[in-house]
């Protein structure tokens, strides 16, 4: 938040008299943002999703409103795959779990003929995902486990420090949606405390969450596995299992918010793919008091991509519950900031 | 922190030239702890745990101190139980669970019969705990699920708000170390983000740690069963079962935190009872960089009461480790606030 003098100079050539006011005011003025700064939310067009986040902001945080709502309980959710950043072609854990494979691939000779490694290292993403969950699971036991969670911590940093996403060229990190950053940035200036909840891996997200989102690793609920703690050469370590822990999508993002945080979010964001995000919203909705949701549609082929869900589930629950929908296209004036 | 504007008023009469100055001298007093202020930690007797402490928070905090230690990276992390309150004549918990049980069993006549009930509704918790951990968990599970989360945030609330303890007969929220929520206040106004970390049940420590100790229910870690997320009359909620989800203690602390908060903390207070606190200081050690370990010994029979481990494990680790004990018959002035 920028602050200005101006205000003070010109109370003090007014009234020389009134000294403690003077202090006061200037007590004030070093300490709170100034009203006319900048439009906080300048990626977003004028139209009813600004609007409503406006509006809503505006009179949970506002003293004396009747939707007042005291800054310990601002708790903001968002979904991260494909509402803070892109997931397609595919998300971006999956490009980061492919690398790994080849990686990997030198030492296990047997994945030449074992799906779905066999079909990936031909460099077939679609035939290995043909198996599904438990293709995409084996994937990840094998990709995500038998290190300590600091070097795994160490191989996502240096991962995602050069990693491209395949179409745009441009670093992972650089995919996120500006829209949202800035959102995020606004809801921390009026007292609320962000989270992301997502159904990627927690400890895929933490490195780089703080950087990005300015959202800090214990703000981060995510999937993840069993880890032991052990000592290793006289020191205490913590081994990531081929065990799974939490599954934090769908009806279970309500049981990671609760596990994790302990209080319903008064607005939650998550957008249309597979149906991920209605439980949280459900659950964020159900809130006493006012509350937000926004669902980010993909309707933006030109500036990102463009898909819809086949049973349009999540259209139909915001219709349904009044949640509002956030055209990509519509909405957002920009999309990523690189393309400034 | 308490702040006087005595140095504002002061400065006006001495200087009514250098307006500005004054004018930012009041806003570093309306907003910034007086430099003077009365001691933060006025609980604690001067000593090397005082001494620690104060040396502790001085370097990580001071800027281009070779300790120094980001803001974002402050993490500390207390045990709750016999380490911020009172664990004995046993948990607190345990209270709650024999209220309940004596509340629920109408609904449970086989209980007449059954152990561990039987004991425990003669009175007799001691030959009820005979049964060990599976006791425990028995009574647990009769009385902490079946409910929503809802519906035992209620109970807890009711009950924390009456109930007192057997010997002090004070509300068990008056049962907490007066030493210990000055350090955690002290450690919060250093930019240090506190966490519990306990074996307690999570949920039944979240209603009442953010009004006791001024810890929010996102930042309490602890043991806890699985939850299931279901429609109830058009409304979601979670549903507490009779299944073990974590188990934050010994071993299960250091997981737990990395679960929870994704990085090491700095600080770590436990105390001498059963060895539960070890493994969290261990780890915390192991944070590169400045660390703060703390072990509170329960030595003062006189004020709170006197115990010690069978095999003494958490005095000897802390002896190996360089950790330092808080004894509480020498490093504290006062224990409990209502003493005063």
């Amino acid at each position: 938040m920028k602050t200005t003098h101006k205000p003070v100079f010109a109370a003090l050539r007014r009234d020389r008299q009134n000294l403690f006011a003077i202090a006061l005011l200037a007590a004030v003025a070093f300490t709170t943002p100034i009203a006319c700064a900048a439009d906080p939310l300048s990626s977003w067009n004028d139209g009813k999703a600004k609007q409503s986040i406006i509006e809503f902001v505006e009179k949970v945080t506002k003293e004396g409103s009747p939707d007042f709502v005291p800054p310990n309980e601002r708790i903001a959710t968002f979904d991260n795959d494909g509402t803070l950043w892109c997931e397609k072609p595919m998300p971006i854990q999956l490009f980061f779990a492919l690398d790994r494979v080849k990686e990997l691939a030198p030492q296990h000779p047997e994945w030449k003929d074992k799906e779905p490694f066999a079909s990936l290292l031909k460099g077939d993403v679609k035939a290995a995902m043909a198996g599904g969950e438990h293709a995409l699971l084996e994937i990840v036991m094998a990709t995500h486990t038998g290190m300590t969670v600091g070097e795994f911590e160490k191989m996502v940093q240096d991962w995602i420090a050069t990693a491209k996403h395949p179409t745009t060229k441009q670093p992972f990190t650089k995919m996120v949606y500006q829209p949202m950053v800035e959102l995020l940035a606004y809801l921390r200036a009026n007292g609320f405390k962000t989270f992301i909840v997502s159904g990627g891996g927690i400890e895929f997200m933490r490195p780089w969450t703080e950087g990005v989102y300015g959202i800090p690793p214990e703000q981060v609920v995510g999937s993840s596995g069993k880890t032991k703690y052990e000592m290793r050469d006289g020191k205490p370590v913590l081994v990531k299992l081929a065990e799974v822990n939490f599954i934090d999508d769908k009806e279970g993002k309500p049981v990671g918010i609760n596990q994790h945080i302990g209080r319903k979010p008064i607005l939650s964001a998550g957008n249309v793919f597979s149906g991920g995000d209605i439980a949280m919203l459900t659950y964020c909705q159900s809130h006493p008091g006012a509350t937000l949701q926004l669902m980010v549609n993909h309707d933006d082929a030109a500036r990102e991509f463009a898909y819809a869900e086949p049973n349009n589930a999540s259209l139909k629950a915001a219709a349904t519950n009044g949640w509002n929908v956030v055209s990509m296209k519509n909405d957002w004036k920009e999309i990523f900031a690189f393309e400034e």
